[in-house]
């Protein structure tokens, strides 16, 4: 994106984060399914490694947009949720999703049609 | 961005129409200043050229995101301005700016400090 003098604004901040591969759909499967566990969570965006999706999970969560909840069960299990930052930006995020689907298509909710 | 299999979904159009350069900036621009003409749109954006200003204008306007106001006075008048569809749009970037604010910023409207 091109904010040319606005790039350290508190907006372009936010719109970089989001703009970040994998970002907005992993905010929205957590939404849908609740809290996750990192192998269900990587089988659902089928396609990402397990590198790029701990990277982009401990991202998210230094944002505070997720938690991860570590239980030291044997084995361990390890779950990640929206946090209330993550819920705020769903609300955003719905919106704009239903306005693309009025603007672009017959359904509100494309991008959960996988 | 990486929508995998979503890249086709009305959500991931608007996405990739958003993130498009100068877009977001040109509706902030618009939405704050009014119907502009041409010449105080290029002064406005330091840095946009002719070529590129003009492309993403048509863009915008076929995407019913802004409307342009031709007057045929010597020399011709050309206004832009928001239409419905940008002022909706307008509305959930509002919001997201307002939460950029809370989080990363003391002010809630950075981008339009110039």
């Amino acid at each position: 994106m091109s904010y040319n003098e606005h790039q350290d604004c508190p907006f372009g901040v936010l719109m970089r984060l989001l703009s970040g591969p994998w970002t907005l759909y992993l905010i929205w499967v957590l939404h849908n399914k609740g809290p996750t566990r990192f192998g269900a969570l990587q089988r659902e965006v089928s396609g990402i490694s397990t590198k790029v999706l701990t990277e982009r999970l401990r991202m998210l969560e230094a944002e505070g947009i997720l938690y991860r909840d570590y239980k030291p069960t044997i084995p361990p299990e390890v779950t990640y949720g929206l946090s209330p930052r993550g819920r705020e930006l769903m609300e955003v995020i719905d919106q704009l999703d239903e306005l693309a689907g009025r603007w672009y298509g017959s359904s509100a909710s494309g991008i959960d049609q996988a």
